[in-house]
């Protein structure tokens, strides 16, 4: 379950001491031979030094090396930021023996302190030597800030006469909201694929996983996912967006949507996953506004974590959204493994067994299904309860 | 400070048993004579039935009183929830011996749960026959739902000869966000005034004022405000947009800043009011998206409540807004009646005093200003922290 369990990739996680706990806050990810790379970044109009020299390092599509620190996100640190996140490139392209711009870099944590690069420069010879095949749960946990568990995935598939793999990880958990969401998210693939196709798989599959999980709706300037193809599983080279491709971006989407639900899912402060699915609507834009208005509002996410079937709450969101519908046509059910429930049906509330959906919604994983009936385009967000812990985690973050 | 301060109204508040505590939750406001009168309305695209029937009872641009109920919003009730608030206006018309059509009707609390229309019905003769020149302040407490002050003001200035009173009550305090927010706000006013110009005049006060407060992000299916003018302070007429009408509209102005400050002020759950200030903007819509955005930051509000100097989450959702800006060229401080202090100068962090910034954040009113050095304009918006109370007055809101 893991980047590393991708033939080809090494990594590790390690304290630099850039946390004030003294938590693991330093990973690399390492691939024997140059990759094939794509990235997706924050549309926040304030993008953190790193993004900025990752963006630098792959235009020409190729990294063979990502270096990731959590504790600090690296933003509005001027000039002195930028340098900073430089010389994290530099470090591990001088021990690794490669060309800086090889190498890929990212920061999460808190914005507008200066990071404390020489820690991070110190602590990366012994990273370097440390790098090993089972390193990617130690990764993974380093570049954990609020999360409360490390999120990774590890999926395969017979893609161009090769079973290829996909391994990712994955940190959340709060001022996420597309696009991107504060997440960082990571890909390694033995896929032998083409950079710009890459890049395209990686785009179409970021829209349908990371942009749709919204923990408060709060865009950060950090976001980035970045994908390393190794072409190491000897499929046939995906050139062009034929069958091959088609199969690679399915595998892709499965690999970032599993990664999503789990960034909703630990959502700070969260306790229970909400999948938010319209359905029936006349547009994919109508419903995509729709799921995200509701996936976002702080009154629908109150009702859940109070188990209280609200539901005139997902249709004010609904109202609220831009989506086009019909009132008078909507049906809202409440969904969860403990049974279904119908509240709203053309609009109107119905009379519901309040103890049934009380059941329901005191699952950990609970559905809201809005049918427009209005047409056949159906988006799914995800997202989380707002909690009492989204207050105290947020409260004094910097402390 | 209420409505019936003005000359020439009436009111009242009772309890018609709509809440289930028993607290007064049915109001009337009566002038003796027709007035010129005028709304806005929620663009949630869901509409309570109360507000489709107040747009028909307006078309000819007067009213002569106005019923509004708590703890029911009358919304997603279908054909029976039209009916119903068709039927609190023909109770009270028939008590006052007025057409149908010149009374206007509101309603708030729960959504999709049919209004006990029969209890207000039995209710109205009782509620006119207490209409009384003091009622104002009975009517504002009789529209809270989780408020816990009830918000008048009444303000005066010479207009046209004469001098002009305007009187106002609102009531919040979540499902606050443009355009309008889960607020209804009710004022009276003596000025002679055609009915065109006061559309007018409360469009253009409504966008500078309600609209430019935020709770939750959550933009309510019932809101509305109503203003009536009976024409009694002896005014000269105002028959177009000249100085009269600007001098009204500034008065107006005034009176429903006030309202929305003390809605802001009263939000679910705060302890504090944010006054979100964008100076030196390039175009009013960039400074408006700005201000929108950081008052609404679920991390921005979590923050102000642990009074924590994260101005970093102040700039990401700057980032986020839409607004035209040049980072380099922000600068950011934190203002109250504690003090000043800068925490960002061309879009980077400056060492400040976490001390004297925790002194400035503990106090009830806090201000923080955006200076984008990039044009002229500025937009102010108000909102409050967001806390503890907020998940626990919204985690059970219908028991």
């Amino acid at each position: 379950m893991s980047i590393t369990k991708v033939q080809g990739f090494l990594a590790q996680g390690i304290a630099a001491g850039i946390k004030k706990n003294g938590q693991a806050d330093l990973a690399l990810i390492y691939s024997h031979n140059k990759c094939a790379a794509a990235a997706a970044y924050t549309t926040n109009k304030i993008q953190a030094a790193p993004i900025k020299v990752t963006k630098e390092h792959l235009e020409d599509g190729f990294l063979q090396a990502v270096i990731i620190n959590s504790g600090n996100a690296n933003a509005c640190t001027g000039e002195q930021g930028y340098a900073a996140a430089k010389i994290m490139c530099e470090s591990v392209a001088k021990e690794l023996k490669i060309e800086s711009n090889m190498v890929g870099v990212a920061s999460t944590g808190v914005i507008g302190v200066e990071l404390p690069v020489n820690k991070i420069k110190d602590t990366v010879p012994q990273l370097v030597r440390n790098l090993t095949r089972d390193g990617g749960e130690a990764a993974a946990i380093a570049i954990m800030t609020t999360d409360t568990f490390s999120k990774e995935i590890f999926i395969q598939k017979k893609i161009g006469g090769s079973l290829v793999s996909i391994g990712g990880m994955a940190k959340g958990s709060g001022m996420i909201h597309p696009n991107m969401a504060t997440m960082l998210a990571f890909l390694t693939t033995d896929a032998n694929i083409e950079p710009h196709l890459l890049h395209l798989a990686l785009k179409k599959t970021v829209d349908v996983s990371f942009n749709l999980v919204s923990v408060d709706g709060d865009t950060s300037t950090n976001d980035m996912a970045i994908i390393m193809a190794n072409g190491k599983s000897g499929n046939n080279p995906i050139l062009e967006e034929g069958e091959d491709f088609k199969a690679f971006c399915g595998l892709l989407n499965e690999a970032c949507i599993s990664l999503a639900k789990m960034m909703a899912r630990d959502g700070e402060g969260a306790t229970k996953l909400l999948e938010v699915k319209v359905i029936n609507a006349p547009t994919y834009a109508d419903a995509k506004k729709a799921v995200l208005a509701i996936i976002k509002s702080s009154l629908v996410k109150t009702a859940l974590y109070g188990e209280d079937a609200n539901w005139g709450r997902i249709i004010a969101a609904l109202g609220y959204s831009g989506c086009a519908f019909i009132p008078e046509k909507t049906d809202i059910s409440l969904v969860s493994s403990a049974g279904e429930i119908q509240t709203a049906k053309k609009g109107a509330g119905l009379a519901f067994d309040e103890d049934k959906a009380r059941l329901i919604l005191q699952e950990k994983e609970v559905t809201f299904i809005i049918d427009l009936h209005d047409g056949t385009e159906n988006a799914t967000a995800w997202g989380c309860d707002l909690t009492y812990d989204y207050i105290k985690i947020n409260a004094s973050y910097r402390n």
